[in-house]
């Protein structure tokens, strides 16, 4: 008897929110693919709580059409908003006061806050949203154990069709797949589940029990397998960074307390009693992180010492700390120190957990573009940031959509490098914030006038914060130039470092594109740019013409368009297989300077408000970017963008909403899109799709775009 | 063998939106209940489709708490927003021209917009409703058919917990509860499936096939079982009204024109073709309500009369139309009449109807306080206005508390006789709009300059649209003065004759209470007051207490509020069962007039925070009502309540958030509270709630606040 053996296109490893986002882009896009975990149960409570606002742009993009609701947008209904930022620490006289207030997000960076909700609730609405839009054919399969991945030497790795990569995995049973926990309350205590990868090898290569063994063939994989990372360890990277000495507590409970800003997010540092990080919850709970004082250490690992980088100071720690020893009760007493003269206690203790900060970076997120790792595989590092889940989350929504485009035969797998490029860059960056955070964070504070002036000026402490709170919404993520980026247009640069083209003085090029309300032309309705470009896998072309209203040549250059978008060789034909929907790849979407009922519908031309093959008009590609709304107040994304009325400009954005290239409004402006996209698009001219391919649920054409099937 | 009996608190017959609305109370509110349909099928597409703004908020508010998604709240996200009326009529020429547009929805009269989805969709999320609030527990029994229904006169009536009210069901197989239709495509064209309750009664009362009858014992009953209502005939009600001679098609399809408004709401009268009213709908669907010309009628049924009232001119029709011989060609053939010269063709044609208009209203709603009836068995009048399903819908939204609270021993009986009169008044006003608004609307045009001058003067047309406007939305349905609205301090009126008091000039009493943000004292969280008071069945008591920065005397006032809350004799401990949570049957909350960060939350008396028999504090009840947010802007909900920031005042809000009663911010104030509640409330200081009773679910105490239990 044989082994089983299977074909799939994306084999993801480790079910945790990066491997979540993910199957969620597989799913959204119909690329084939299977999901494995090997614990037997799913997270329900603690771990990582804190939602940024580029993650909640996201889950909000996966809506399926401008005004569907997401499942993932739940969380911006459940969770709690943190609006404001509270800092307390000693006054002259050694007392704690509140010092400042600051908004906790910074104001018109996003529609979003910060949100808090646990993990497991993020868990399980993306297993809807997986079983949504899979229509139930995807979900995880646990426990699978993989037990041993190669990348083969005897098939076509050029051909990005190949299934190159062959995974053997084991089903364990439940039992023996749950993580052993120490003491009675859920904790973050248990010991790592690893699974014994050499008995199960040892096992299947004796020809022992092959019924429980599956050869998995996949095209690429993903190893989404956590900080301990298996596919990690078998790719031979080795993480680089440091251990600190700070050992952090964390408690998740309801308090009891006369101190008046638990509803809020603080920052606390106590004259002697060590720092204290408030979050407030959902359903009353607030999350504490605090510096621990007193925690037993394993002399053995004392003086281990591991450079973060070559200018870093190393450190020598006092051994890793005994994680069984620490208890709610111990991290409760410290908190009650840290808050003194407020009370302080607590009920309904849900989750504790202890650790030492680890900064951690890997070096490499994949081989040979076939294997990668995401999320917790590639970096560690503090939660206060509340930096964790969603960063990992982000690792994948930028892989994901350039996997499907890959799978799909749509474009070359050469994008795939642009994942590393693109990564690693954000995890070094997120490891030097955190660096320099933590330090500030668990030293002793400065107080002015006082014998301890030699600790942490809590004002170079409120200015880290709020500048690293910018980094820490995920919005100002920058992408370089690229195969998938062209920044080669882009004339100015601001004091943040972004690069922009002047035709669109308030967009760069490389970051996602900020959104704000445009009017559709057809009824009137304001909509957010964002929710009308959702992560559905097609790029856009966005053609700002200006007022055609004040400016008639600008609605004739318009009319000159329709020729270029009627010509095969076009980008709006060119990668588009026959017989898919007209706007399945690349949509274009034209947005124009005037109020709206100065000009009309159809005084457009037909490539704004295209027939298919019904001779159904797609009402949905026309808007005014300007104009008073009866709502909605008034709206003008000209300026939000620094796009010129008369000149216009043409912007492309890619599947996860990055600004890809801006170029004038002219065809030469066109012929920039068409160069973009030529070089990495595979022309799909002889692609010709059975005819059904466009009928199938053709009644949601608008509603539910897909990538070309 | 005997018949199966059983017992309920409320039997709901007839599952439309109406019965679906009364459900969704009873499950909120955790009452016992049975639900019933004959038919064997739901409604999958058609049939009514417009939601008011009204009922759009009510949706929202079944929500679990200020945050929580609410399974009706779909709606809103799925739903077609109509932005723009427009208006459309001949010129002087004769030819079609776009007269004018407006906003479809009053602006600032609600959060919300008028908008469309098919009743199925509705009904749907109706369902999916009552699942979560009762955990499973309720759903509609179908096919089940009532054979007969008495109020026994062997029963205590002055109990209102006496099972009083016993329905003979039968259990129907589904083929022939099935409503067969006329045609291919699904449309309202088919033969009213009644049952035969006269053949049941006969075979059970020959004693045969009893195993498939049941009694049901139940203390209350409603019928909201549609236009032909077998509960209201066993009533022995007739409705009132008349047929007039308009005949309308309705087709639901995707258009192919190049008419430029068809994703507007449009109202179109054609020279000499008719008028259309344009409704576009979800997913690229159109509605059109078309007035038919030319249609067979039964000459039979010719010269019926039947007037609407006294005054009414009776109609003297061409007969009843034999509605198989309407078909969507001829509807279609209508509409490229009325639309010249514009091209009209259809596609994806999903369903279509025809119908007489038809304008009546029950003159009763109930019968002895224990049998009601609601939504389409007490009014029937023309769809154009898209009332049908709301007003049904708000029927036994006001109905469903009261029932909850009556069936909970927590209110008198007699409260439920304010469902007819506060009801019955809106259904004449409903009809009474429709017969105006259907007049003008189906008349032919008056063209100025012409030789059509004596038609409708589309000037007039328009201003009753847009007043009517303020009526179809739902929002100023205003109750009168009784037991549960109290007008006796109403001193002022306004144009619109709704009555205030100056101490809140812009808070009409017997309305519903208009939204506006309030901001959380405890974390600086801006929310919409009606999300903080939802539909849970709770009163809430509002005390403003203006400015207590700036008036001292303020603060020190409410201060002296805490004996008066404390006292076993208020409003605020009398009525609620013996160790339920405190707030469980009225909540108090506390809007303060100041800036956030010029007082602190402990500043506030207890009972603005009051702590559980955990002593764990509720942060939820303290707001201030003015200043800045970091995100939304200004809030001053002083100004638009019209309250003044050094006087205050007191609100008392029903559970329906209906104001119910204006008082002065004093003791007395709060002594006019009590008196409120005396009237009508059952005191509760006997009723010993087993301890457990709070421990049940406590964690989400504050997120799920019950109706005592």
């Amino acid at each position: 008897m044989a082994i089983k053996e299977s074909k799939t296109d994306v084999l993801i490893i480790g079910a945790g929110p990066s491997g979540y986002m993910a199957a969620t882009w597989l799913s959204r896009c119909g690329i084939p693919f299977r999901f494995i975990d090997k614990r037997s149960t799913e997270v329900f409570s603690g771990q990582a709580d804190g939602l940024q606002c580029r993650s909640l742009e996201i889950f909000k993009s996966f809506s399926e059409s401008c005004f569907d609701f997401a499942t993932l947008d739940q969380s911006w209904k459940v969770a709690n908003h943190m609006i404001e930022m509270c800092f307390w620490s000693p006054d002259e006289k050694g007392e704690l006061v509140r010092n400042s207030r600051v908004a906790d997000t910074i104001p018109n960076i996003s529609r979003y806050t910060q949100s808090v909700i646990h993990q497991g609730n993020v868990e399980k609405w993306f297993e809807d949203s997986i079983q949504h839009f899979s229509e139930g054919k995807a979900k995880v399969e646990r426990p699978i154990l993989p037990v041993s991945i190669k990348i083969r030497d005897d098939v076509d790795l050029e051909d990005p069709q190949s299934h190159a990569v062959e995974v053997l995995v084991t089903k364990l049973d439940s039992e023996s797949a749950k993580p052993e926990q120490y003491g009675q309350i859920a904790n973050g205590l248990f010991r790592q589940f690893d699974g014994d990868q050499d008995k199960f090898y040892k096992d299947i290569s004796d020809g022992n029990n092959e019924d429980d063994y599956e050869i998995i063939h996949a095209k690429y994989v993903l190893g989404s397998d956590g900080a301990h990372s298996w596919v990690r360890k078998q790719l031979g990277i080795d993480m680089e960074g440091e251990q600190t000495d700070f050992v952090w507590g964390v408690l998740d409970m309801v308090p009891i307390t006369n101190f008046p800003d638990i509803r809020s997010r603080c920052a606390i540092h106590s004259k002697d009693s060590g720092s204290m990080m408030v979050i407030p919850r959902e359903n009353d709970l607030v999350r504490l992180y605090i510096q621990l004082k007193e925690v037993e250490r394993d002399p053995g690992t004392a003086n281990e010492e591991r450079p973060f980088s070559a200018t870093d100071k190393h450190v020598k720690t006092k051994g890793r700390i005994d994680r069984s020893k620490i208890t709610p009760e111990s991290i409760l007493k410290q908190a009650q120190n840290i808050l003194k003269p407020f009370s302080f206690e607590m009920t309904d203790l849900s989750w504790y957990t202890g650790y030492q900060i680890g900064q951690r970076v890997s070096p490499k997120f994949s081989k040979q573009n076939r294997i990668f790792i995401s999320g917790d595989a590639c970096h560690t590092h503090s939660p206060k940031a509340g930096q964790g889940m969603n960063v990992s989350m982000q690792d994948t929504y930028n892989l994901g959509f350039k996997l499907a485009l890959v799978c799909k035969g749509l474009a070359k797998q050469d994008i795939l490098s642009t994942y590393e490029s693109e990564r690693l860059k954000v995890a070094r960056d997120l490891i030097a914030f955190d660096h320099k955070f933590s330090r500030l964070f668990s030293g002793k504070p400065m107080i002015p006038n006082s014998d301890m002036l030699d600790g942490v000026d809590l004002d170079e402490f409120h200015s880290v914060y709020v500048e690293g709170n910018k980094f820490a919404s995920g919005t100002i993520v920058d992408y370089e130039d690229s195969l998938l980026v062209s920044k080669e247009n882009a004339l100015s640069a601001d004091a943040d470092g972004c690069t922009m083209n002047k035709l669109a003085s308030k967009v760069p090029i490389g970051r996602r594109l900020y959104s704000d309300r445009i009017i559709s032309h057809a009824d009137g309705r304001p909509i957010h740019m964002a929710d009308r470009i959702p992560s559905d896998g097609r790029f856009r072309v966005l053609i700002f013409c200006g007022d055609v209203d004040k400016n008639k040549e600008n609605l004739e250059q318009l009319h000159q368009f329709q020729d270029f978008m009627d010509s095969p060789k076009s980008y709006s034909k060119k990668f588009t297989p026959v017989n898919a929907f007209a706007d399945s790849v690349i949509e274009t979407i034209t947005i124009h300077g005037s109020l709206r009922d100065k000009v009309e519908f159809f005084d457009f031309p037909e490539f704004t408000h295209p027939l298919d093959f019904k001779r159904r008009c797609d009402y949905w590609k026309l808007y005014a970017g300007v104009g008073s709304t009866y709502h909605e107040g008034q709206v003008d994304i000209y300026e939000t963008y620094g796009i010129d009325k008369q000149k216009g400009a043409i912007l492309v954005v890619r599947p996860d909403s990055h600004v890809a290239q801006v170029s004038e409004f002219s065809v030469d402006g066109l012929k920039q899109v068409d160069n973009y996209f030529n070089k990495f698009m595979i022309p799909q001219t002889e692609n010709v799709l059975p005819e059904k391919a466009v009928t199938v649920d053709d009644t949601k054409r608008f509603v539910k775009p897909r990538l070309a099937v």
